[in-house]
Parts: structure tokens; sequence; C-alpha cells
């Protein structure tokens, strides 16, 4: 927070992990205390297990993470929703469970004011991690929820690769909770999950898809997101210094 | 080829480098006093480079496979289309290119009877190996030649994740060239080049997606394809006799 508000920046995203270590309140007094808000809240989500106790435990997780959300001034709740459960090779079973999970989440969600933003992964995760695979395939469930209970993410990382992700950035009009940037880098880092480069670093035309997601009409906040060892060993300020100058290159330039 | 005829295998997938290697009238010596037959050639394709030098000098190499795979028997040449060129984000531009290359030489893969197999990559390969990401958009492409020309491949590791697989394997009826087999393991080696499990340690419903490609009428071979440094350290008659009993168990079963 300290380094956003030196660096001039209005929004921070956070996550649950050190969010509830400081507490919720604590937290959203540390924001506006250094005059942020909270573009988003990560995550909630994992709703693909199929036993039930699992399943219920994952409902009650969400309703307190919509909770700590509305808590935080966050708009919106990242849903990260879940891979396979262990030794399952049903992914359309997983993949309906999350659709009953999110009809059970959402109308807690809209009274809280906070809109359940569903995020389509990169297809490297879907056996792992989230089985939203395509923009397309999320806003099929998306859709089936009014526009102010359910949206979506769009994360240049997990959708950029898509044939067809121009079309449906343009179909997500109205839903886009949320657009996050970084880029994909090659060869990819042995540890998948911190695969993701700085802005400029790689291969994704992220001036193409931020046009893209204005023409949809967003207007809110663009989340610097990359997961990546050595951007995480570096110096916060020179890091967030870094990412502002690729930002208005590659990601304002055209 | 020798643990291919001890174990009573029909046919064998060969590449280009152990080919040229040898040379092509021995290896294709060498295939049918094992008594064998060549399931496919691996790999035409790479068509995405901007520079005419070099598309020309990639339109004469794949000239030539098409040759080689004439020559050796094969029904297919498997075609890895490449990834975007140094430096560039033109991922559409990259995807045009593939379109004009395919077409450039088509007409000569049907004059030498060999099918140019077009294969959808994984979205993980985007960048560096194949802009064909999906067996829809692949069949997009494949549908403007006629289906003796031009055909797909199925490769569970690269389209099992995908929400639309089963019905493009449909509409795949009469474009599939071959169907290729092996496993998504957890968590993702670290060369995601060698990523790829023995059927049955993994994620992917193989069953599944065999009775979708008997479905739509393939009779062609099925290829056990297992990029993984383990693998190819243990003992080749152990592994064929692996994949064998995974085969039986995991893709014909159900």
């Amino acid at each position: 927070m300290d380094g956003c508000k030196r660096a001039g920046l209005p929004a921070i995203g956070l996550w649950r992990e050190p969010v509830q270590e400081t507490g919720v309140d604590a937290t959203a007094r540390m924001v506006a205390d250094a005059g942020l808000r909270v573009s988003s809240l990560c995550r909630g989500g994992f709703l693909t297990a199929a036993d039930p106790h699992e399943r219920s435990n994952a409902l009650d997780d969400n309703h307190r993470a919509i909770e700590e959300a509305a808590a935080l001034g966050a708009h919106c709740l990242i849903m990260v929703v879940g891979g396979l459960p262990l030794g399952s090779l049903d992914l359309t079973g997983a993949r309906a469970r999350v659709t009953d999970g999110i009809a059970a989440l959402a109308p807690h969600a809209e009274q809280c004011g906070v809109r359940l933003a569903l995020e389509p992964m990169h297809p490297m995760y879907c056996a792992d991690r989230g089985v939203l695979s395509t923009l397309g395939q999320t806003l099929d469930l998306a859709e089936k929820f009014p526009a102010e209970q359910v949206g979506v993410v769009v994360d240049s990382f997990h959708v950029w690769w898509d044939p067809d992700v121009l079309s449906q950035i343009a179909r997500a009009a109205g839903r886009i909770c949320s657009f996050q940037i970084c880029d994909w880098i090659t060869p990819l880092p042995a540890d998948a999950l911190l695969a993701r480069g700085m802005m400029g670093d790689g291969h994704i035309d992220l001036a193409g898809l931020r046009q893209a997601v204005d023409a949809a009409g967003y207007r809110g906040d663009i989340e610097v997101e990359i997961f990546n060892a050595d951007v995480w060993a570096a110096d916060p300020d020179e890091v967030v210094a870094t990412f502002i100058r690729r930002y208005v290159r590659h990601v304002l330039g055209d």
C-alpha cells in the first residue's frame, strides 16, 4: 500500500490470506488511510468438489469471502473456480458443479453489493486450478445470471491466445469486472504458476486487448498481476516504476 | 521398429530428423522388412515467418517433407504450424500466413497422396510453436480445402481441456488424420515440451475422447506420443508393454 501511494496509484487488489492476517477491518482502515481503493478481492471459488461436505465448506468459505469483499469496499470477488477433484476425469461434471455453486452464491453477492467475477484461466491450469478455460465458456455461465450478480475477469495471460478473444471481449460488455495485465514470456518458466512476465517482455498484444476492453465500455481499474519469482525478489518501488513505464508504452500505446 | 515388431504393434510414427539420418529409402525398407506401416510422418509446418526469404525456405522444406512422407508410405504429414515470429505480437497475421502456406502446399500434397494433418496445439504453445490453438479453429482452416488435401490431428494432450472438444471431434468426421494419445499430468513438469504423461497417470478422459473419435468414423491408427524424460530413460520394451496395458484399460475401457 505504501508503494502504491508513493507511486500515485489509485487502487490495489488484495488477496484474502494477507487480509485475514491483518484483519478485515484493520485492512479497510489501512486502505482508506493510504487514500486507496480496493480494486478487487482475490479469491473465492474452488467450487468443483463432488464430496458434499467439501462442497458445503467451499460454499461457506465463499459466503465469508463475499462479506470480506463488501467490508473492504471491493466491488468484485475474483473467482478461481477450481480444477478436477483428485482422481476424477469428469470435466463436464466439474464444470456443472461450478454453475451450481455460482447459483448458490449469486444472490448473497448481490445483497452485499459485490459481483462474482468469474475468471477464465489458461487451459494449462484446467486440471488443477480452473475448469473455466475460455472467455466464451465463462460468458455462457455468467449470462445465466443478472450482470449485477455475475461478471467476468479479462486477464491477458489467460485469454490472449484465444482465436475468439476479441469478439468475446465485445460480448462481455457490461460484465467485465476487471482487466488484468501481464505478459506471456518464453521459454515458459519451470513453475507454471509463476510463469508471468512484465508487460513488454513477452508475446501478448496488450494494447490490442486494452482497446477491445475499452471498446466494450470498461472504465474500471486495470490490475497489474505478475506472479513471477524474479519480480517478487526485486525492489518493490522499482517494480512499480517499471510497470508504470511499461503500462504507458505497451498497454496505452498502439 | 524392433520394439514395435516384438510387441506386435502394426505401425510406427516417424520423425523427419532420424529418417533423414538413416535416409528415406533405407528407412522405408526397414519399415517394410519389420512388417510395419508408417502411421504418420512428423513434421512439416513452421509457416508463420513474415520474412519472404524465411517463408520461401519453409515452403521448400515442406514440399520435401511431403515427398518424404509419400516415399515412406505415410498417408499424412503432421503439421506443427509455428508460433509468433521473433518480436512479433501479431497473432492474427501469423494465423493468416499459416492459411496462405497451407494453400501453397495442399495441391502438391494431394498429388503425392499425402494429407496435410493440421495439429491444433495446446494454448501454452501458442507463442513459440503453434498458433492453431483449438480444434474448431483448425477445422475452420482445414475446411477451406478438400478433405483429401487437408485434415486434422486430434491429440488428447492438446485438446482435452476444450469445452467444445466433443462437438468439434464430431465436426471433424472425414478430416481426422491421426488420433494421438498421452495424458495431462500435474504438477506440470518443468520443461513444458516434455510435460506429457503415460495414459492413466493424469487427468484426461481418454476413453471419452476415443469414443468421440470412433463415433466420428475414424478407423486409422491411434498413435501413442509421450514426450517425457522419464519415459525416454526407461527400458523401451517396458515402455511399450506399459502403454499397451494402459491403452487397453484407459483408452479402450470406459
